[in-house]
């Protein structure tokens, strides 16, 4: 199994004003977020492909891990540090074979069965979610406290927890036994994101 | 250079109604469409995944090469044959370097510069278009029939047309040094495929 510091982890959404994008993405490092997913679902591949180069050279000058979410293509061609994949993207085996076993592989999953099943394909870590209602992903399955915890127990590796996390309601996840909080709005859409960053992390912490 | 057979050319189009989408693509190779190539630009990543398996079930039996368009790890995943990739797509050479020497690489081109760069970068093939005004691909920039000649020429890789080709118009790119004609609708949409792709290879070969 990969290891990775998953205690914040953030989540990326839309990139279309991309200076800002990228600003965001080093203040929230400089905040604290442990490690980096780059979530594009429209772009062209040759635009995914350009703006992870410029993610990773962040990343990379801070030694955070880049996680691509859903292109195996894109993780290959750039040599991200991992993927991440959900229930409507590449099956997790056929993606660990893809991706070597050195390379992280996070898989979503919203019931003990997938988290159980994605442990034994290969996955590093378990996304769960979403926890609270969240404008991000209005396709997301949404998942209890009691379930998530239900989840950490099942298997052997860790699990963040995502969706509609915020400053106010972070604290609810602290007792989970989850590996870290996973967060999109919370830190990209922040006025402030590396103070967001730095005060989530010290909820996770606390 | 891997060498195939480009003389009919498939392209596919939406795969909403599959059973009819699988039989008109076994009908066309039975009809002698010489390649197929999926494309699917709005599926998730798993149902192209398994739509591609399905496919190449298909090929497999009649050992007619399949390209995947844009997406190397669908291609990468199912072992296809090869991948084909615009100029919004992974750049030609990094597609070399993540499906290897073997697989047949095709790049769209609409330009000699375009068309060198990607022989250059190690395509095998070049696809050029729209040819004529076509209903699939509104995007695609127009190609004269003289600007088909002229990459033809600038290049020792092979060319295919493509963009609106019809049983009526197909007779006009005859003499136009091409290694083959690609369709979309000419076959995908027509009463019968195989009767279709008969007729269109026999106006190539003509």
């Amino acid at each position: 199994m990969n290891k990775v510091d998953l205690s914040l982890y953030l989540v990326t959404d839309n990139s279309d004003n991309e200076e800002k994008f990228l600003k965001t993405i080093e203040d929230a490092i400089l905040g604290g977020v442990s490690v980096v997913q780059i979530r594009e679902k429209t772009a062209d591949t040759l635009d995914f492909y350009n703006l992870a180069l410029k993610v990773k050279k962040i990343t990379g000058k801070y030694n955070v891990p880049l996680i691509i979410n859903d292109r195996v293509d894109i993780a290959l061609a750039i040599d991200a540090d991992g993927v991440h994949v959900g229930q409507s993207d590449m099956p997790c085996d056929v993606t660990r074979k893809l991706i070597g076993k050195d390379k992280i592989l996070g898989v979503s999953a919203a019931t003990v069965e997938e988290a159980q099943k994605a442990e034994k394909d290969g996955a590093d870590y378990i996304g769960t979610g979403a926890i609270f209602p969240t404008a991000t992903k209005d396709d997301a399955e949404s998942v209890t406290i009691n379930e998530l915890k239900e989840i950490v127990e099942s298997i052997n590796i860790p699990v963040v927890a995502i969706g509609g996390i915020t400053l106010k309601n972070a604290s609810e996840l602290v007792d989970t036994g989850i590996a870290g909080l996973s967060v999109v709005s919370a830190i990209m859409s922040a006025d402030n994101p590396k103070k967001a960053s730095e005060e989530l992390l010290n909820i996770f912490n606390s």
